[in-house]
């Protein structure tokens, strides 16, 4: 028993930490396996691009000073390309801590926080973690039901968490709908749009959501390098907001909450659109090699606007997963996303794809 | 008006950030200098350090991977060299992080936080942030006051900040006193014992508290990797407390708050002793020098343990602060800690310090 349990705030004492995909030094040390395949954590498999290496080089001699606490060179590179102004802009240490900056900016214990079944584990933490309410709403077809969303929405409510596309469903929502629903919303409820996976959403169907915050000024979009220009590692994330909300957000934040390569990186990373593109064609690629092979194994997916998809295994998937770790392969069960039957699978590169689809087709044959 | 400050949570109506030191491109930028000599932010003067750039290069190609979540490698590194359990380690995106951790898993708006006059400003700010009560203590001789201190702490205290050497004073507590002081708190409250100056104390002198936290289970060690370690950019620092305020400290914190880049440097600078023997002896002769300076031109100071050292201009500071950045100059006026004819001057290499004093001089005689 803890002795300082009691002592800890409401909401802390409940709180069960997120889990992360089981990293790959753990399973080889377990295993004793020499080539580990990770497609666990959404993470980019193009590798470090080289206009990223060439920043850190050349910020490396800068170390022993303290970061630019304003990231006025990344705020000016992100504005020139968002078309936002730089002061609509809060940085984070991943888009997790801009998640994190709202529900501490603006939610107290005896408020609500509403969002989806089966969206991002890291919503319920957050809410765990102020002590507030949570409202989950139940799903259609993996995605969110706004319209059910909406009419859990009352006088308590502060803040609706809308993840699109979702993870870990991968579900796009329909941009009229989207917008209708920002629009309804309440003066009182602050709505975080996080869209962790927006450069993989086909262009033609994705929403240009940069100039809702001045439209909806309790609208917070939430995006991030980790994901498409693959600084998992660095911890870079950012919000955009009106600048009312960017001003609070940017007044509780630590005043060094990005580290120096972190700023460094994601400027040089946001200017490499070699690099995003080639992500985005490999993810393509990739997308349809699983696809095809879980059509072929005849089992059923969830399509996924992602850079990972939820395959359904059709028997309870923990087994599965665990025979696939034993031959090297680490996957993502979502058991804990009430999605039991379901296994997520991260868009690898050409080769790991296929080692994937190999070790799922001996795994479900038995071998 | 910031139209969205009402629904935010009360103390962060309140909250005024931290302001950091000035930059060197920003003083560029403002007057057209080139040479601007920065002793404004207590930095290591020595530059990145070979060991740490060597560790930063050999992770580069990682960095599209989430960090280790747990930080294994860094926590054993710790374990080993400091001789407390892993158990007892919370990694913070610097120490800052470590107190706003502590502030944010046992403080409500209704607990009262005690600490020092003129100690480092961060203490008034998380403690607003939550909307809690500070409890400011009149200092001694620009320490802290422990029996008045001591006296402070009443039903409702739940935290208090002890900072050791204190930023901005330099001062050192007695080892006993200081032991005397935590063994006497009530178990409701707990002490976080901020040492972010630890390795710049004379040996002779310095507290050994590692082994206090598992003696005085409510205490929290904080220290970092900024200062003496060189890695201010990077954001890495850590806790050392018993293991039950570290399980809970673990389940607030986000998955992965540190950085690879950060883990990696922390631990190559943990293991490069020739870099932090370098800093200390830099760091003692740059404190002869300077006081020698002050004593030559008749500037009272207070005796300093730490990187740093607040010098009496014995007239209001900022003209003279401002008077210095003509000059390419930048230190750090302190009248936000109450001191209003001090001036806080990190120690630099030999050279900086040299031509701080000759500025200094010169700002003093009219020239």
């Amino acid at each position: 028993m803890n002795k300082f349990l009691e002592l800890a705030i409401a909401g802390v004492q409940q709180l069960v930490p997120y889990v992360p995909g089981k990293p790959v030094e753990e399973l080889q040390r377990e295993l004793g396996i020499a080539e580990v395949i990770k497609l666990a954590s959404n993470e980019n498999p193009l590798g470090t691009g080289a206009k990223v290496a060439a920043a850190i080089q050349a910020t490396l001699p800068e170390l022993t000073r303290y970061p630019d606490g304003s990231g006025f060179a990344l705020k000016a590179a992100l504005s020139a390309k968002l078309k936002v102004a730089p002061e609509q802009i809060t940085l984070g240490n991943g888009s997790s801590e801009i998640l994190e900056l709202v529900m501490r900016t603006f939610v107290t214990p005896e408020l609500e926080v509403v969002f989806s079944q089966h969206a991002f584990a890291l919503y319920p933490i957050l809410t765990q973690a102020v002590g507030a309410k949570a409202k989950v709403v139940p799903a259609k077809s993996y995605g969110h039901d706004l319209t059910a969303m909406r009419k859990q929405i009352g006088p308590q409510t502060r803040l609706v968490f809308i993840a699109n596309p979702n993870n870990p469903t991968g579900t796009l929502l329909d941009k009229d709908e989207l917008e209708k629903f920002i629009a309804s919303l309440p003066a009182h409820v602050l709505c975080v749009l996080d869209e962790a996976y927006y450069e993989f959403v086909d262009p033609a169907v994705r929403t240009e959501s940069l100039a809702w915050p001045i439209r909806y000024p309790n609208l917070i979009i939430a995006r991030t390098f980790s994901k498409a220009y693959g600084l998992a590692g660095l911890r870079i994330g950012y919000g955009i907001s009106s600048p009312d909300i960017a001003d609070l957000l940017n007044r509780v934040r630590q005043p060094f909450n990005c580290s120096m390569l972190a700023l460094a990186a994601a400027e040089a990373a946001l200017g490499d659109s070699d690099y995003l593109n080639q992500t985005v064609a490999l993810n393509s690629a990739g997308m349809a090699q699983l696809t095809e092979a879980f059509k072929e194994l005849d089992l059923p997916w969830i399509p996924s606007s992602g850079n990972f998809v939820s395959v359904d295994v059709k028997q309870a998937a923990l087994p599965i997963y665990e025979a696939l770790l034993r031959k090297g392969v680490i996957v993502r069960p979502v058991a804990n996303y009430e999605m039991p039957k379901h296994l997520r699978v991260s868009i690898g590169t050409e080769r790991e794809n296929a080692i994937f689809i190999n070790a799922l087709r001996e795994v479900l044959s038995g071998v």
